[in-house]
């Protein structure tokens, strides 16, 4: 079968793989479409992120939706037929944070797609993906819509580490999908006032449609935001979703005083004025992955509690996965684009 | 009467000033004894931190502790010859942070010694101090353990920014009298273990004696910190006390998932691994000066709950205020330095 | 003018009242509609509930909104011809509860058509109201669905009492206004799956209409809550807003260990399982009126994030307040009712 | 080997059984003291509490102490010879509950002398006791010191259910050994005024001794508490130990709007004012058992951070089991009495 190898920066193949075999609590799942997420591009782009850097053939992709196609002797949740989106962590079940409620800090995570461990653990981007039946979750709506069941739980694990937004005033910097997403799911938790702010219009004017109330272009007009520094600050919660050094700093000078920022996007080193953290006594939290997170993302989906279907830019076939990957990287074209197997 | 005035860096003066009217709500008190904080050695060497400077003469001080000489017609709290520990906080009373319970945010904020507004508000190191009668506390301890409240006070306000303390491995980068009130604080408020570093040796060893179980000196020994590593990380909290960057991040590689680290110290810019900040889901929160905290300071210290007499160095006569400053300034020989009126 | 004034249980009369003297920091309002609430119903009934009881004829009603007809010499946040909700409670601004950010715990507070202190504080339901400026929020929506924004307010206040409701799982006892109100706060805040109950279909209807999952008439089937028992129970958080004791006991039954109970309804004493309460580790609060959630409600309201239209049951002229009230009080028939002034 | 067997209600016997057979995660331990627990008193008076009976033959006990004998081959934590508190909670490990950082609750929880699941988990009270490995924790304590683990879990656990009690002003109702040790553990944890309550002289005297700032017989003074009920109530927070309805209603109008309760005492049904819950938002919570407490409580007692030597009432000898259990029976004289093996 099929799948999407990254070899080195820029080396992309569409390679043949064996298939899997399958065990008693296992699923084998035909895969219908995969999202392409940052750190696809980034090991597309540079192989790697931080310190982390690929060291072998690695299949990507892990926003993974498809239908089951035989289920192990022991699964009972799904069976043959069944859509499902596919949860790509698989989590030790007994370290520390596993018994803490923790599963996404696991000691022993297998995450697919993804080199932080070697051998690294292979993707979802091939034709045919066997997972453990605790991953496939069965879901009503169709495989597209199912595939940002990932990207909206990291969103929505976000969103939680901001504790309450109901009644909040809300700064999203940085409009690609993960920001249009946060957007989204702090009005689904009932903030009062949503702002966003990027350097390109193409994703802002998709951030006003989805969720935002206003947007700025920073780029274009560096003190949009100077209007929200008034009595120490206005918002109450920052998603920083760019991870840009500045969007960072911009956010810290317009939060109110014991503001919570929410650092969602990876960049690397960031310079902080830490006189500014002090004397707002701002909270500054990282947040990562998700964990119980992946069910609630699959049913809001499917209720249409959050309707994500302006996201998706293109589907683009298997065989054009290298152009699918440079549509992605252009933000001012693409929000999310998904192959197709 | 005399008063210890800052005029320039390195320009501080024993200047005679003309004494403050009494209205209704006032307290006079005769200062016994003023604890030399850590900005008033800025304003000493610097003329001031980050972008707050002196423009004008200005008395510093604000740890003070003394006797009341009279009250105003409408004071009820305090009467004549009441020891009192001096809160140099004024809040508006009525500002969008009065009104929320963050009063230490207030719009219109009136703290003494500080160059933070112009006309400055002018400080406690003086023979005689006319205060508001919200400001004065008293106590049945004497004046040189008073003086201590608002140290303790800062560290408390710190201790609550952390959550719950209890059962609790902390770590706390700086052993300066702050680190040592905070490591004291978190010891009064349960923690389970507290391991202390700095680079050198004297304070060191004053954390030892007051409340740490370990403390490593980390400019002889780098990596003593690194099998805190283990896991993901150890400590649950953090307190950075130094105001330097490098403890900060060495703090990122020991705290474990999810953890709190509370910037108390004051330095600058600190370039920071925001992935890491992202991958464990640290929470950095800043803190800022104190509220309620004060009144509960003047009772720990009271009752003898928290022992600060290991951190007073010397009481220093005003006349001598230079080579009080000085001495404050060593941190190899000088824990806190108070000055005597 | 006219007022709807109450003298005793069950004798409620139109009475010409005098008019009020607006000052510099006043607001005159003409009334356009007037809420019944479940407290004016008491009143009505009654004379009062728990051991408040009318001590002198008191004009009734809380949930006003109206028009500006004039402002006093200070005002600036209103002008004539101004559509205004008005905030019924004004707080004293310098307790100990207004400074801590808990102006609604007032130790002076003023609420309209309250007789918990005497002189009773005379109610909204007249033709012109005089208030504090503070209590004049101005709205571009029209006055009947402004009238909603106090009891918006007691609910989006209950629902911060519950902690982030993102992905919960909800059980709502009591399907009345306050019910419904809070089950439609609970979806804008996020939840996963809002489940009511009631002893009458009626109700249930409209909230199943507005906000609920599925709905329960507990008297025709007492045991259909039993299946949310399984593993020691399933509701994150519930809100009891009938006031009868045996919803908060099935309650305590169907809700998992650590839930959040908030009681929202008055009713009085009643007998608890305690040891339910201290083995599964239940979090059970109380929640009282609102404090900044007002200024929430009236946003709310008028972006159409939340539509109450579904539970405006009619709008009563104020020559028919007798009927109106007894319309309220039926809740086979009625959810709110509003007098027209 | 002996052990201490209830049969029935007041019918307690020293039984020989059959010793256990140690696997290899197991450890071996010679028991060499044996708390008795107000749940033990529970099962020797009444057989049982609330809806749980004895139906068979149960050995009591579950805070206990030995010496390591043997250990099974893949056991590392522990060693013979090494004396060792044992926990007595040996949860499943991968429910829904244990996987949420929630063991407490486990839905297949094996707690030692329990009769909450059929067939009824034997207890601790015997010369020679098989445990996991996990529960057995060594310690350089004195048994007799270690065998206070136990309850001091539960203690720790309650504070946590209070939030941060830094500062706190604390209301114990319920002078018995859970209420003194919730009473130390508030001091530990740094709150600032502690009083307690209770109906006998004689408990008041060691709270006095151990934690408590002041102690009122609310027997002979019922009227005691009245002065902290001032502005809408005094304490932050409240620990009700006694499991008598009184004792919480009277809580109830004393502690501060906003306060929290913590339940810890098993008592049944309470009747409550829930109008005043609800007008001071009060909230209520239970405690049940504890979690990784218990380790902190080997190691606050270890360090001798707590003292418990003075709740200490008596060590009787495991032939004399019956007295033993009349002496902790005597609320007048005993505090804490503990079995000798």
């Amino acid at each position: 079968m099929k799948a999407a190898v990254i070899h080195a920066p820029h080396d992309l193949r569409i390679d043949d793989i064996a298939p899997a075999v399958m065990g008693p609590g296992d699923v084998t799942v035909r895969v219908r479409v995969g999202g392409i997420c940052g750190s696809d591009l980034h090991y597309f782009h540079h192989g790697g992120f931080g310190t982390i850097r690929i060291r072998e053939a690695m299949i990507l992709g892990h926003e993974i939706a498809g239908t089951v196609e035989s289920v192990g002797a022991n699964v009972t949740n799904v069976k043959p037929g069944d859509t499902v989106a596919v949860n790509p962590s698989l989590p030790c079940g007994h370290c520390r944070y596993c018994l803490a409620g923790q599963s996404h800090h696991c000691l022993d995570m297998r995450f697919y797609g993804s080199a932080m461990r070697f051998p690294h653990v292979q993707g979802g981007f091939r034709e045919v993906l066997v997972c453990d039946a605790s991953q496939a979750i069965p879901t009503s709506m169709a495989p597209d819509r199912a595939a940002f069941a990932e990207p909206l739980s990291v969103c929505l694990h976000a969103a939680r580490q901001a504790g309450p937004l109901l009644g909040a005033r809300v700064l999203i910097t940085g409009a690609g999908p993960i920001g249009a997403l946060c957007a989204m799911v702090a009005r689904h938790a009932g903030a009062r006032e949503i702002i966003a702010t990027d350097l390109l219009d193409g994703p802002l004017a998709v951030m006003k449609r989805v969720a935002a109330d206003e947007v700025f272009n920073t780029r274009e007009n560096p003190t949009a935001l100077e209007k929200y520094q008034a009595d120490k600050g206005t918002f109450d919660v920052a998603f920083e979703c760019s991870g840009a050094g500045p969007a960072l700093v911009a956010a810290l000078a317009v939060v109110r005083p014991g503001a919570t920022i929410v650092q969602v996007g990876l960049g690397g080193d960031v310079t902080l004025p830490m006189n500014t953290v002090v004397a707002k006594e701002i909270n500054l939290r990282g947040t990562f992955r998700f964990h119980e997170e992946f069910a609630w993302a699959v049913r809001f989906l499917e209720t249409g509690a959050l309707d994500v279907a302006p996201l998706l830019t293109e589907i683009v076939p298997l065989a054009d996965a290298v152009r699918a990957f440079e549509l992605a990287t252009d933000r001012a074209k693409a929000m999310k684009v998904q192959l197709a197997f």
